[in-house]
């Protein structure tokens, strides 16, 4: 850092996303993106936006806007377009974060939320998880804080259904309460509807996981008229222009192709669920994931080992190096062939595995 | 606002982008974008990243950052690529502005620094141009202060040379001096390479005007390693994936198409100078422009009543409310024949306005 930093700056760790390596060409199950290309037609209207990318894009994003709302159900004034749903979930820390505002989130969740909290010097208390990992929605009534909950809950994949979350948020009616639910595609059910009933309720959605669109960038907030006006002044302060034309257009191009993604959504979800039952049979504990990814331990390998030899052998999965999740790796579900080299590569580092410890006893 | 948005941000006025009306087709001279299309390669290239965007976009835009960092003599350290120049501003107030750490800029320049300055709490000096609206560079010497200058500045247009540049950051060692080069292309010298010999210089550059790409977003500030490392702690504190993939292809496809872009630039040039010059011998007061605007004024005819004006005969410019700004308007150079409608228009205006006048005499 520089000598010109400010001191609040300088004390935060910021986020690290999931690794990148270029030194071969990997299995890559670690960033939670899906295994499918988007549509042909989302890929012809991001070209066709590329032609006029000499004008602004619409500040105001006002096609895409009301394709989203209508795709959920929703009123344009509703919902807001931001670049990716990172941005969202900024805006909402930065509008509702404050030294008087604290924020209560789960001990292992997305790890962005504490990052956040940090940047804005906003107080935080890391709610843990019961011992199954689950969210105990009790431990979140009448906090005097704004919540911030992933669910499907990341990295466990763990759903609330929509009557806890009502119950969260009606228990506190004085806090924002922010459902992420960029996973949700995958299994759950949206709370989405909810925010014609509470005035405190934001839910963030991503473009990145079931829409096949982690590269282009678009997320969004939905909620009250009265909370999206707040993050549109964080918005209209910070980056107006902050979603791309050719974005925009494959947003658009993509819901209109929703039968298409939830299709991809449905197989990922049998990937998943035959992969973690296959895993099982290896003698792994697996969470019952509602999300496109397992998250998994097993008895004789720890979960950084478990990683490593995954890695060595072109597999790249998430390791997470925090109390409570060090002995799990994240895996990302992607295709069945793609699942089934991992089951069979797992078996392989087992066997190797349990033939060293046979050897130390 | 909502009930729940922190007190911080309430009391902060939001920028207002320039207006884009959909009530009828107009000639646009009024955000300061590009009239030529991007090249064919540009185009191809972030078709071609949409077949991928299932995957995320490189967090460290390895690739579009080396690409960049060679057009601009400096080293890939020394660069970061951010969602449109807004985003590095913001970043750039963020990581320096402070309740302890003000800010200084031009009375009249680029409206966003006010903006960030009052989101971060910063205090700030505005401080006014000489009569001709051309800036005194000993104002900003030993300010104590950060410093934002857009060279060449907006609306004005007005160019300091790289010496001018070189005094001021020198003579603020303990501060960051903040160069904003968004029209540099345009007839100005850019002051990058000074980033060797001065580690409080930060250049901010943008793809928006002369590489045509205002709707891909894409910016880039550049500067000593160490400022570059603070600005990254930013973006991993906000949005690690802040650059989307097709934009990124654009922008390297656009970098290797220099030579086009930059002809252009020439293009709009001498169409700027050839505007300027006839709405000079209509009586207009013209700024000496470095940049793809003219701002304009004329005795017979206020600022906004001339954009009024213009606008009901299908030409859109801008108009700025504010002291030392009310009596111009700035008006985007676009093509030859796109000047020569407005020079034609405005004949017609003053034809009309004159004949006003002298019936009210």
């Amino acid at each position: 850092m520089s000598r010109f930093i400010c001191n609040g700056l300088a004390r935060i760790s910021e986020y690290v996303p999931g690794e990148q390596p270029r030194d071969k060409k990997y299995i890559k199950l670690n960033t939670n993106e899906s295994p499918f290309a988007p549509s042909p037609a989302v890929i012809t209207a991001a070209a066709k936006a590329a032609a006029g990318l000499n004008l602004y894009s619409d500040p105001e994003q006002s096609e895409l806007t009301s394709v989203c709302a209508k795709y959920l159900g929703v009123r344009p004034e509703e919902v807001l377009m931001t670049n990716g749903s990172d941005e969202i979930l900024n805006y909402a820390f930065a509008a509702y974060g404050d030294k008087d505002a604290p924020f209560v989130f789960p001990s292992l969740t997305y790890g962005f939320y504490k990052v956040f909290a940090d940047l804005y010097n906003v107080p935080f208390r890391e709610i843990p998880l019961k011992k199954d990992l689950s969210i105990d929605i009790k431990d979140y009534f009448d906090t005097g804080a704004n919540i911030a909950i992933a669910n499907p809950n990341a990295p466990t994949g763990l759903l609330l259904s929509v009557k806890d979350i009502e119950q969260i948020v009606c228990k506190n009616p004085s806090r924002v309460v922010i459902i992420d639910e960029a996973y949700i595609d995958f299994g759950g059910k949206s709370c989405v509807r909810l925010i014609n009933k509470y005035d405190n309720l934001l839910v963030t959605r991503t473009f990145s996981k079931s829409f096949s669109l982690a590269g282009g960038r678009l997320g969004m907030g939905v909620a009250s008229e009265e909370l999206i006006k707040d993050l549109k002044k964080v918005k209209y302060s910070t980056n107006p222009y902050n979603v791309n034309s050719m974005t925009a257009a494959a947003g658009i191009a993509a819901l209109k192709d929703a039968d298409y993604y939830l299709s991809n959504c449905r197989v990922i979800a049998e990937n998943r669920d035959m992969s973690g039952a296959a895993l099982k049979k290896l003698g792994f504990k697996v969470t019952d994931s509602s999300a496109n990814f397992l998250f998994v331990s097993h008895p004789l390998i720890g979960g950084k080992d478990y990683y490593l030899k995954l890695k060595e052998r072109g597999i790249l999965v998430r390791h997470f190096d925090k109390a409570g999740a060090s002995e799990y790796v994240r895996i990302t579900v992607g295709t069945a062939e793609q699942m089934q080299k991992l089951i069979k590569v797992t078996e392989e580092i087992l066997a190797l595995n349990g033939g060293e410890k046979a050897e130390n006893i």
